[in-house]
C-alpha cells in the first residue's frame, strides 16, 4: 500500500512506495496527464493545458486499490492514475527505455570470432532471437550475420525485419565494386581509411548492412574501430584535444553532378544528456576547414590526434567477409575501412543499405513489448 | 595584384587582396589543402595528414598570375592554389553557401495572397522558375503551388523535382483524411493544434508537401504560424522561458502495433552557430515530462507561454485550400493545423509526403551552379 500526502506549499502530490523510497509529483504534471486527456484510439495528448491555471492545487486525494484518485479545487474534476504508471513516470527519472542500452566499449583485443553473430534464416522467422540480436549488435555496435542467400536482395530482406531503409543520395541500396566513373572513393579499389558515411548529412545514416556477395579479390579486408572507445580514451588522454572536437563546427561536403550536400558538424557530438552520441568522421568528406586563423592549428592538433588514434593497433580491428556474411554495424560509433584490393584478380562485391537509429530501437521495442 | 607574406613566427601566409583587405592562411591548413590531394574524379580528400609535423613550414612564396606557388621545406613538395580559390575559403569565413538564406520572420499580418505561389506545371519544367521559388519558400518557410493536376501522384511529382521523399513510419506518402481506426489525429476530422510533425523524430522530417485534393467538408481550414517568429520574440520578451525551452531535454513518442519511436529533444532546438534551427512542438506526441520534480513547474511555465503565443491571433495565419491547390512548408520551423471539419457535409482529402532540408538545399545549390 502506498502513501499519499498533500504537500500544498509547493503544490506537490508526495507518494511513499512500499519499498520506502518516495517520489513527489508536481500537481500541473499530474493534472497535464490526466488519463482523460489522452485519446483513447491513438493515446495521443489532448489536454488543453492553457485552458488551466499554473497555481492549480487539490481539494482531495484518495486512494483505491491501485488507483490514486484526486478532486481538482475550482472545476471539480476527478482524475484517475494507476500506482503503477506514476511509478513508472516519475519525475526525474521517467519511462524505462528497452532500447536504452550502455554501449560495450571495445578495443583491438576484440577478436572478430566473438562478434554478436547470427544465421539469417533464424533473424528472418525468430523474434526472440532477433531481439537478442539487435539487442547485442546494439551494445557493441558490430554484428555478424551468416548464412545469407546468395541474391542481391537477401541483405535489404533482414534489414527490413527491422525497419524500413534509408534512403540517400546514393540510393536505399548501394553496390560497392569498382566502378570505372566513380562519384565516391568506396566505388574504386582503393584502401579506404576508417570513417563514418556520409557525414556531410545532417542526420547521418544509423545502422549500416553489408552483405558481402563475392570477395574473391587479392586485398580488399574490411576494418573496424569503436569510435566510442576512442573517445572514452580521448577524453581522459587529452582532454582539451576532446573539448576541441566536441565544440567545433567543421564542414563536410559531398558534390557530384546531381548533388552539393553540406552540413557542419562536430566530429564528437555529445547529445543533450552530454553522452557522446556519435562521430562524424570522414576525411574525404571533410570540407575546408573554415575556423577563424588563430584557432585553426589547434584544431588541428586536436583532429590530427584522433586521426591518428583510427589508425592505432590499438582500435583497429580486421576481419575479412566472405561471400554469404554481412556485417552490420551503427555508422554513427563504428568506423568502418578496408584494405586497397586487386580488381584484376578476382570479384568483389559487397551491396549496402542503411536502417536509422529511430526504426532499430523501435523494433526493440516493439519486440521487447510483444515478449511480455 | 594580390600581395604574399609568409610570417614564419606564428605560421601563417598572409594575402593582402587588391580590395585592401588581408587573410592568414595558417601553414598546416595550407598543407592540408592542397589541390593534389584531393581525387580528381571524386574530388574527395585523400591527403594523409599524419604523415606531415604540425610544426610544418614554407621555403618559399610565389605568385605566378592567378596562382599562389608553395614550396614546403623538408620534402620540398610544390602546392598551387588558385587566388580565387583561396579567397573563396578565407578561414573564418568559409564558403558562400547559396542555401544560405536569411530567414524572413513573418506574423499574422501575414496575407496568404502574398505567400510565394507559383504554378506547378511551371516548377516541373522551368529550373530557374524553381530555383526562385524554392529559394522564396524557403526565406518565407511557407509556399502554394497551384493548378495542379487532379492526381494523387501530382504533389508527389513536385516534391520529386526537389528531391527523393523521406520514409516515415506513416509511409513515404500519406492520406489525410478521416479514417475508422486512426493511429493519429490527422487521420480523425478533430481540430488540430498547431503542431511541427513527427517530433518524436531523431530528425522530424523538413519540408512538408500537401496536396489538396478535396475540401469540401464543412470546416476544415488551415492554420500556420511561423515558430521562428514565436521564438524571435520570445527570446526578446521572455529570455528566461526561452531559455529553459532552449535547453531542457522533454521527451516525445510515438507509438502503435508496429512502432515505438522515441526522443528527447528541447522545444527550441538552435544549431552549432546558436541560431532557432527548430521547434519540436507537438502536444499530441509529447511524451510525459521526465524532468525533476523541483523544476518541473517553471518548464511548464514556459512550455505554456509558449503554447499560448502558437494560440495567439498575434502569429496565426489561417487559408482555405482548395483542391488542385499543394502547401509547401518547412515542418520544423512552421507549425501547421486545422480547424475541425464535419465529414458529414463533404470530402476532405490530403495527400501528404515530406522532402528533407538537406536535400531542399541540394536542389537550390545545384540550381544556382547550373545558373551560372
Amino acid at each position: 500500500m502506498t502513501n499519499v500526502t498533500l504537500r500544498g506549499e509547493d503544490r506537490m502530490l508526495s507518494v511513499a512506495w512500499t519499498d520506502g523510497t518516495s517520489t513527489n509529483f508536481p500537481y500541473i504534471w499530474l493534472r497535464d496527464n490526466c488519463p482523460s486527456g489522452f485519446h483513447p484510439q491513438t493515446q495521443e495528448r489532448q489536454f488543453d493545458l492553457t485552458g488551466i491555471a499554473m497555481d492549480i492545487s487539490i481539494a482531495k486525494a484518495e486512494q483505491d486499490a491501485d488507483e490514486i484518485i484526486l478532486t481538482w479545487s475550482g472545476d471539480g474534476h476527478v482524475s484517475r492514475y494507476r500506482v503503477d504508471w506514476l511509478f513508472d513516470h516519475r519525475p526525474g527519472v521517467g519511462l524505462a527505455d528497452p532500447a536504452e542500452i550502455e554501449p560495450a566499449l571495445w578495443r583491438s583485443d576484440l577478436v572478430p570470432e566473438s562478434l554478436p553473430r547470427a544465421a539469417a534464416a533464424d533473424l528472418m522467422v525468430n523474434d526472440d532471437l532477433l531481439l537478442a540480436f539487435l539487442i547485442e549488435a546494439k551494445k557493441t555496435g558490430l554484428a555478424l550475420v551468416d548464412g545469407m542467400a546468395d541474391d542481391v536482395e537477401a541483405g535489404v530482406d533482414v534489414a527490413r525485419r527491422i525497419g524500413f531503409l534509408r534512403e540517400t543520395n546514393f540510393g536505399t541500396t548501394f553496390e560497392v565494386i569498382s566502378k570505372p566513373n566513380p562519384n565516391n572513393l568506396a566505388y574504386t579499389s582503393h584502401a579506404l581509411p576508417l570513417h563514418t558515411d556520409l557525414a556531410n548529412q545532417e542526420l547521418p545514416p544509423g545502422f549500416q548492412f553489408l552483405h558481402c556477395l563475392a570477395n574473391e579479390a587479392e586485398g580488399g579486408g574490411s576494418t573496424f574501430c569503436d569510435g566510442f572507445a576512442i573517445a572514452d580514451d580521448l577524453a581522459r588522454l587529452d582532454p582539451e584535444a576532446f573539448r576541441l572536437l566536441a565544440e567545433t563546427p567543421v564542414p563536410f561536403r559531398f558534390h557530384d553532378e546531381d548533388y552539393d550536400i553540406r552540413r557542419h558538424h562536430t566530429v564528437i557530438e555529445l547529445d543533450l544528456f552530454a553522452r557522446v552520441q556519435e562521430l562524424h568522421f570522414n576525411a574525404h568528406l571533410a570540407g575546408i576547414f573554415d575556423l577563424p586563423a588563430d584557432r585553426m592549428e589547434a584544431y588541428y592538433g586536436a583532429y590530427r590526434t584522433l586521426m591518428q588514434m583510427t589508425r592505432s593497433r590499438n582500435y583497429v580491428i580486421t576481419t575479412r567477409l566472405k561471400g554469404g556474411e554481412m556485417v552490420i554495424f551503427d555508422n554513427r560509433r563504428v568506423l568502418h575501412g578496408r584494405a586497397a584490393f586487386d580488381p584484376g584478380t578476382g570479384f568483389r562485391h559487397l551491396r549496402g543499405c542503411y536502417v536509422d537509429r529511430g526504426e532499430f530501437d523501435s523494433r526493440i521495442r516493439v519486440l521487447s513489448r510483444k515478449r511480455n
